[in-house]
């Protein structure tokens, strides 16, 4: 467990060599991407590839593009994406940053009127990016027009200090034993910081010469697709991160036995056990399903985009309602299901080593970011719903609405995919297990909704819980081949405890065999002579 | 965020602080006990004073009792408790570590005779303790008479160097940026250390000095009484814990504001959404409920040890039968309750200097050990319904049963409280609503069993949900005042945002403007010249 500064430095050095090899090998951007991914710490370079380069893409002109781009693809400035701040976070559209257009100069004096109005999280922000995209209040004539995106330089390029005006930093400690403690999400307040008319992001607006607040000819629905895009891919790592908590658990409890010895005899793996299987078992399903409606997502954005192009934007809004809606109840259910996971490992799942408390605590701002979870689910809503009188009363069932709905979704494209074909000898009647577990999980979950609208009867509830029983009984035997299809190689051999005492011995703290601060608090303690004075 | 040697130095030189101070001022047990729980760390001294010590009390004769707590009080030595294997946990009958008596030196050989059979867990014995209480089979005559438990040296008194046949060391990092990273959990093997025969606890059994193995006069359900005082005061903590995270969660959702502002005008407090109330009252009442469930415990702890003082045992199995349940469920609802609370606190809720996340990392240990919530609800009705065929099949369902009947002990004492005179204006009306939010939560997630066994019907269920509406408006504007009544005074005050910039600065990464690590990894990049042999 290295300290914030070590853990922060080492980002640095192992995003600095990354791009070292990127350049040496001349890989594609493709290619460099897919070796950012062996980088296994949140870092400034996610922000800027992943963020700051599609901002401008998205928002900027052809001619922004040419300026910005090509210094951005080179690492000549490092960008990041300046939108939340320290008092607003999902409603965009309360945003206090403000850009107020100064036609003497032809410059917009970007400032933070108050406190709250800092912005706060950006990652890459803190101690590493030289320029941002920020998100302010566009004030032109007297006018606010709301938020827009402008190019900011932050940061000396000569010796990276911040530029006048500019006041920043890192916001602190996070969650978790690494984590994204590797990251500089960042604190950042403007005074009075001028940039030119040109560094406002233009492609769907503008501000003229004079100060006039001019829309371009590009449809907004263009920008929707970005977001599309974002979250279909949070959707797709919602199922990678719970097949890989699935899978340590899975092979976790395979080796693992307790109890149920007779006679002395060896005990019981407690994958055996019902209570457990009851637990795991939906979890693996979960995973199964999650990738099958992230596929279905991919192709749904891969099919807006097409019918964007061709400026066709009948889909766009339904598929702006499945995305974010798939993507607030998939990272919800696999925030639990990893917390699930690690307690389906005991005490062991406490331990760094088991990889699941680092895996949490990477996992849950997926839940946050990019739109918190129930604000999504009820953006949902409320745009089907009219808003009547009541609206905000009923929220609470409108929400479990919603999320019923995904559900809904969720189990329609699974079986979509178990009546295809299916290669591989007896794969497809394990996943049509695997599918009448998922459904039959929620089901047993909600069974309260489905009697009480008298959707199902109680005696038809028993029998789906019976039925559940006999279908754990039927995972169990391919549970550990069910779980090594998603490809994790670590410790696939089932090794556990050698290999928790192997990273146990590794602990700094085992690098001597008396710890320091022996001889300065402990040895007195124990080799005092004088304690008289002690009532105890 | 310090490292992990960092952490664990800094918890020595504290509870060395401490104890001088304890000297200095004199204090009594019960005094140094109230000092102890001012160092927010958790480290070894918890271990030496909570299960060392008692062990030694409650295990040990008057004679072993006077020869080694005078040590103890006085740490001169230093104790743990060394009962969990690296593969055996809650199934202590499991353990492998052996204890042969050797009638020839009249000794026990304490050996660890496979890899699984390692000490693995405990607090304090990594780095620090010089002795601990090690569980072991006992086996004399060729007969393995099960476990018991050994007073056995591991170090060194003079140098802390471990003694011949002793292996140890630290299990290495754990959940969380601090939290139990400050404690040295440690692994341990035997290689047929040798130690006196008196060394092993002999209040209840013992073996003769030519190898018989003889009972003492002892009942042997004087142990359950301390099960039940550590079951007892887990509850308690659950208590202050939830307490404490609803606190910060209610605070902040009373300070921040989103979405509602209606041309301008500012919006909304989050704690006035219906979804936000939806998820935290019932979070809020649960704390209440665990504080008065966890008063009754502690007077049935009292009245069940005076009387195992008078001989009877008649209460015993049922308190202990309760406070294991209480202890499964109050721990597992305050861990997913603290996660819950953080995540009600947005994205803010990620931050350390929020409290959050390390008030999880520190508190979900309490859900595995003094036994796994799961293993000790299955033990509860295994032992009350015959273990007849069919048992371990139905036990998912018999697992809900459970909870039920704790759920229900839980609402029953709640009711009792309110039923009783409580002074202060209006204080009892509101623990009344508080009463009612706890038991129609339960009711809601539980739906589908109450309906499907007919206890409501879908109408009635129907009409609870709706007045479940109705109190949370009656909560939201005591709510403050509720968790106030939780006396944590740390920003009271509601200066969120200011708190947060203040934590922010004192983060390490922002000792220097220009990071470490600026001038090896990144002004290169930046101040590249040369990149013409990249194709991006």
């Amino acid at each position: 467990m290295l300290s914030r500064k070590e853990l922060f430095k080492d980002t640095l050095r192992k995003a600095a060599h990354a791009w070292k090899r990127i350049v040496e090998l001349r890989l594609t951007e493709e290619e460099a991407n897919l070796l950012r991914q062996y980088v296994d710490q949140p870092g400034y370079v996610d922000l800027h590839w992943g963020m700051f380069v599609p901002a401008i893409k998205g928002q900027g002109t052809e001619e922004q593009q040419q300026k910005w781009l090509p210094l951005a693809y080179k690492f000549q400035i490092i960008g990041c994406y300046a939108q939340t701040e320290l008092g607003h976070g999902s409603n965009v559209q309360g945003l206090e940053t403000t850009a107020t257009f100064d036609p003497k100069t032809d410059e917009f004096v970007i400032h933070s009127p108050t406190l709250t109005s800092s912005k706060w999280w950006p990652g890459g922000l803190g101690k590493v990016s030289t320029h941002a995209v920020v998100y302010a209040r566009l004030i032109t004539e007297g006018n606010d027009y709301g938020i827009h995106g402008f190019i900011v330089q932050l940061r000396s390029l000569e010796d990276h200090s911040p530029l006048p005006g500019v006041t920043l930093g890192d916001i602190g400690g996070k969650f978790g034993s690494g984590a994204y403690n590797s990251m500089d999400n960042g604190v950042l307040r403007f005074d009075h910081v001028r940039i030119p008319r040109d560094q406002m992001l233009m492609r769907l607006s503008q501000v003229t010469r004079d100060g006039k607040y001019v829309h371009s000819n590009v449809p907004k629905q263009l920008l929707y697709g970005t977001m599309v895009y974002v979250r279909q891919s949070i959707v797709a790592d919602a199922s990678k991160a719970l097949s890989r908590a699935v899978c340590i658990a899975v092979r976790y409890n395979a080796v693992r036995k307790q109890f149920g010895s007779q006679d002395g005899g060896p005990e019981t793996q407690v994958l055996n056990y019902k209570t457990q299987q009851s637990r795991l078992f939906p979890l693996l399903a979960s995973a199964y399903a999650f990738r099958f409606v992230g596929d279905w997502l991919n192709w749904l954005y891969t099919d807006v985009t097409q019918k964007l192009e061709a400026k066709d934007f009948s889909t766009l809004q339904e598929a702006h309602a499945c995305t974010a809606g798939l993507k607030a109840v998939t990272t919800s259910v696999t925030a639990d299901a990893i917390e699930e996971c690690r307690k389906l490992c005991g005490g062991h799942g406490y331990l760094n080593s088991s990889g699941l408390p680092e895996l949490f605590a990477v996992y849950v701002p997926a839940c946050t970011y990019e739109g918190d979870n129930i604000v999504l689910l009820l953006q949902n809503i409320s745009q089907a719903a009219s808003q009547e009188e009541g609206f905000y009363e009923r929220s609470p069932d409108l929400l479990e609405a919603a999320v019923a709905h995904i559900q809904l979704i969720i189990v329609t494209k699974f079986v979509e995919k178990v009546q295809q074909d299916i290669p591989g000898h007896g794969v497809k009647e394990q996943l049509q297990t695997l599918c009448n577990v998922y459904a039959l999980h929620i089901l047993h979950k909600h069974l309260g909704d489905f009697l009480a609208t008298g959707c199902i009867t109680p005696r038809q509830g028993a029998l789906a819980n019976e039925q559940l029983g006999k279908l754990y009984a039927q995972v169990r035997p391919s549970a550990v081949a069910l779980v090594d299809a998603f490809n994790y190689t670590d410790h696939y051999d089932g090794d556990v405890y050698p290999a928790l005492c192997e990273a146990a011995w590794k602990d700094p703290l085992n690098e001597t065999v008396v710890p320091e601060g022996y001889h300065e608090y402990l040895r007195p303690l124990i080799r005092q002579q004088q304690l008289k004075l002690s009532r105890l």
